[in-house]
């Protein structure tokens, strides 16, 4: 085998037993009818992100708790049930804000803050959040690495500063593009680049 | 045993076989020089820390790189023989400085900045880093722990969100008091709280 080959062989190999990883920066998702309070109409798609469907909008809010304000925060489209703001925790410090670490969805009885775009402000009593660090995968690499939907492994980051994340929630479904979540804390810590990978633990 | 007898006992125990967490907030290190150029006299002491012989000094400083700055960053005393500027890389993003991580103390070919003090202002050429994550061990405890000094291990955080960090690096000195130092990004990544302790794995 020629080295070329050799190395791209190692890489399709390392491919296979590593995830990809990313880091979530602080986003808003909305409601249509809270899109058409702050923007005057419905969120427009400026370009697509790695999971499928999903997308990072045009329209930019201001989110503003009792302490601080983020100004210029991105808003993830399409448009959901209910509105859920995903800040890391030092984001929390500048809002004066503590959010409770959950899984996307899982909003009840979290802090809420007031949003405002170009068009209009509304205040929501709750939907602040820390993500949770997660994995989504597609059911062909869950099954290859030997993980199932809900599962809690650990995560080793390949990264400038290695890490072990332990209880990374595991999340599998077809829709899903397969990609470790992590927030800008966790990414800062562990030195993350774009282009790492991490490894699961089991 | 009474109730209250075991778990004081307990605690002993884990206060045994595991160190303390600090987190490290931002700060600075400088030459009498510096002090006094910045603020016209030597550093005040605000209140001791819990390396012997550190403290905090009542003075504050401005930190300005290419794209940014931080205001009101604290000044650690007594004085050293050169500057040092410990951010995250949390902090490096606002300058628009990326700080290599190093061990305090190694700075060399590291980025400069701008600093700021009610007398006056100086800028050095090298400085910047991002405290690599140690932890201090009295020769006791690093004994007992079966650690020594520039041995790298991982440490295991007992906190709200575990993590668990590899390559950290021990050090042991008669002058320290037994603590693991992350710094901000690390502390959020891990959920610390004041009080939390990690263990160490070997």
């Amino acid at each position: 085998m020629k080295n070329e080959e050799m190395e791209k062989l190692a890489q399709a190999v390392l491919e296979r037993i590593t995830v990809p990883l990313e880091a979530s920066a602080r986003h808003v998702h909305l409601t249509q009818a809270q899109a058409q309070t702050l923007f005057g109409h419905d969120l427009t798609q400026e370009r697509e992100l790695s999971q499928p469907g999903q997308f990072l909008a045009r329209e930019r809010v201001r989110v503003e708790g009792p302490k601080g304000k983020l100004e210029n925060v991105a808003v993830l489209g399409p448009a959901r049930k209910a509105a859920q703001i995903e800040i890391s925790l030092t984001d929390g410090r500048v809002l004066g804000i503590t959010p409770p670490v959950r899984l996307s969805g899982d909003t009840k009885g979290s802090p809420g803050c007031t949003l405002t775009g170009e068009r209009g402000s509304i205040t929501v009593t709750e939907g602040v959040i820390a993500a949770k660090r997660h994995i989504h995968l597609h059911p062909d690499d869950a099954r290859r690495l030997g993980v199932s939907d809900c599962q809690e492994v650990s995560l080793q980051t390949l990264t400038g500063r290695s890490v072990i994340f332990e209880a990374v929630s595991v999340r599998v479904s077809e829709n899903f593009s397969t990609a470790a979540h992590l927030d800008f804390d966790e990414a800062n810590a562990c030195g993350f680049a774009k282009g790492d990978r991490g490894r699961i633990l089991l």
